[in-house]
């Protein structure tokens, strides 16, 4: 009874096999479908729950559970260090991904959740965009071009009819380098250096995907957008760490990825509860009675969801198995009697004791 | 930057290398010194949660994270599946036990953690019971007969002088094969069969290590023990599962593992909270203190704890690693610029896209 191990190697192998833009589509429409047929009390999703560090670096490590059904349960342990590209050339987020079979228990597969993580945020984004965005949407704004930033532009190009991109980060040598990581996805874009109002006022969709620390948000001061604007706030994700200015989520429609955490880590925290629309499930699920909100200020509050690895975790699974990528290692103990712990350490112990 | 993968294979190579008994002594050293400065504020560990099955089998994922501040994260995911065994053929436990660095997230180990389980129960009741039981215990009894049965009586010969073991299983194919499974660690003792009030009666020290259903319990009526009898109740794990006659708990100390887990899902359900004890780590930070009990009726309430799985992952890997054992993968994607998430992939992207 082995275990699936994919890794880093093995998830880009996939991604290059079936190519980035097939990749993040293949992934909207799984998501789109999960979403869909998404129902509260069948898929027990708790809230992430983690261990906050001070020292040695400032830092996170949470576990996100998913109660698959049928399927598998899905945990992704996520480790968020703002210091590590600083300190230790490493990404901020470093995370794996593991599902069990619910039926024995079994560890069934292990992979990097890195590559994963990029993607299902970006098309989170892109879902919650194609429905909140105005159609008419020509410019994208990035405040923050760090690892996220990438992956939420490649995904909105895959939704919406793109021409230009305004981009700002606060380290001038990462917004140097955004085009050159965007390569050929960028291709038909004009990209631009502004400062985020600028970017606010001008963009009809904008993006943030910040590392902004815990109460010096937002990252921009409120100001007018577009009438028509959708933000999609990726960044925030932990108590007292916000992007967008409480004004605008007051003129907003804001729309969380799962309602419960978005109020405890989400843009959702500087809100009453009722204050709060739809979360983006329910957006998928009545398509026509949300379509208003294209034309007036709306925000997609992304904390990260669970179900949103557990998607991506079955994508992946499924093009390596395809692919035949990965390594299968036996890590259980699987004594021939299973009520014989020391079965498969006993052959010298008898010789020791 | 490598994930060390402790097969089982690995993990009983150790075991075969280090020998079961240097294993079981070094644990019992490892966790009596972690218990002895063991402070709550400074170690948060917070109570295993999980998702609990009625289809396709009976069955709880559950994970047990603990927070290791100067040395690692530790996760460790249970599987219970009480029907793995007749369905499947396999263990009613599987897990698995990572580690993760606190200063950057990355995840240093992973590893079975079938025998590191079984292991730790053992090491835990048998130092509960170097604490609580009477120094002249000459007589164990078991009720349950199955894999942690085996483990729980090889701690208690490291530290008890026994003589007799009596043994009890529903299945009387497990309780056949016990002698057998004990192997030379039982060379010294009489193996007797008995039923469970017997065992009760005539024990000094009693371990319950049963898969006995909720709401089913206890696994024994309330009879007259020895005065001093010591109790090591394993097996209750989860609302509404118990061992021990709630009258038995009444006239006994009852030490918890972990107190606030106890009340939740262990003997300790059946208590008000201020009938309990002192916990594990208390009775080893203050054996003076509680000597009286070894001449009265003591219960050592065994929920399983995840400061013993850190504890004993630590010991696994540094035994794995003087030992040179182990698989080692890049499982984490980390690209040469953090801020480029599709640089592994982009090779064949470009022409892709």
């Amino acid at each position: 009874m082995d275990t699936l191990i994919l890794t880093a190697d093995d998830v880009h192998s996939v991604a290059r096999y079936v190519g980035l833009d097939a990749l993040m589509d293949a992934l909207m429409d799984r998501l789109t479908a999960a979403f869909a047929v998404y129902r509260p009390e069948d898929t027990p999703i708790p809230m992430r729950k983690g261990f906050a560090y001070h020292r040695p670096a400032p830092g996170l490590i949470e576990w996100m559970p998913c109660m698959g059904r049928e399927e598998q349960v899905t945990i992704k342990v996520v480790g968020y260090h703002p210091t590590n590209a600083a300190r230790h050339n490493l990404p901020t987020i470093l995370s794996t991904v593991s599902a069990y079979d619910p039926a024995t228990g079994h560890l069934m597969c292990m992979m990097d959740g890195t590559l994963l993580t990029a993607l299902r945020t970006g098309a989170a984004s892109a879902i919650a965009s194609r429905l909140l965005a105005a159609p008419h949407t020509e410019t994208v704004g990035l405040i923050g071009a760090g690892a996220q930033a990438v992956t939420q532009l490649h995904a909105l190009t895959r939704v919406l009819d793109l021409r230009h991109v305004l981009v700002y980060d606060t380290d001038p040598a990462v917004q140097a380098t955004f085009v050159a990581r965007m390569r050929s996805f960028a291709d038909s874009l004009t990209i631009e250096a502004a400062p985020p109002e600028t970017i606010v006022r001008r963009a009809d969709v904008i993006c943030t995907a910040t590392s902004v620390e815990i109460g010096c948000g937002p990252v921009f001061a409120d100001t007018t957008p577009q009438p028509w604007a959708h933000f999609n706030a990726v960044g925030s994700d932990f108590p007292g760490k916000v992007e967008v200015p409480v004004a605008l989520l007051r003129r907003s429609l804001v729309c969380p990825d799962f309602r419960e955490q978005a109020l405890h880590e989400g843009e959702c925290q500087q809100l009453p509860a009722e204050a709060i629309g739809p979360s983006l499930y329910e957006l998928v699920q009545q398509p026509e009675a949300y379509r208003f909100a294209q034309d007036e200020l709306t925000v997609f509050d992304s904390t990260g969801w669970a179900l949103e690895d557990h998607v991506a975790m079955g994508l992946f699974i499924e093009y390596a198995t395809d692919l035949g990528l990965g390594t299968r290692l036996a890590v259980e103990a699987i004594p021939d009697d299973p009520h014989d712990p020391y079965q498969l350490a006993a052959a010298v112990a008898a010789s020791v004791s």
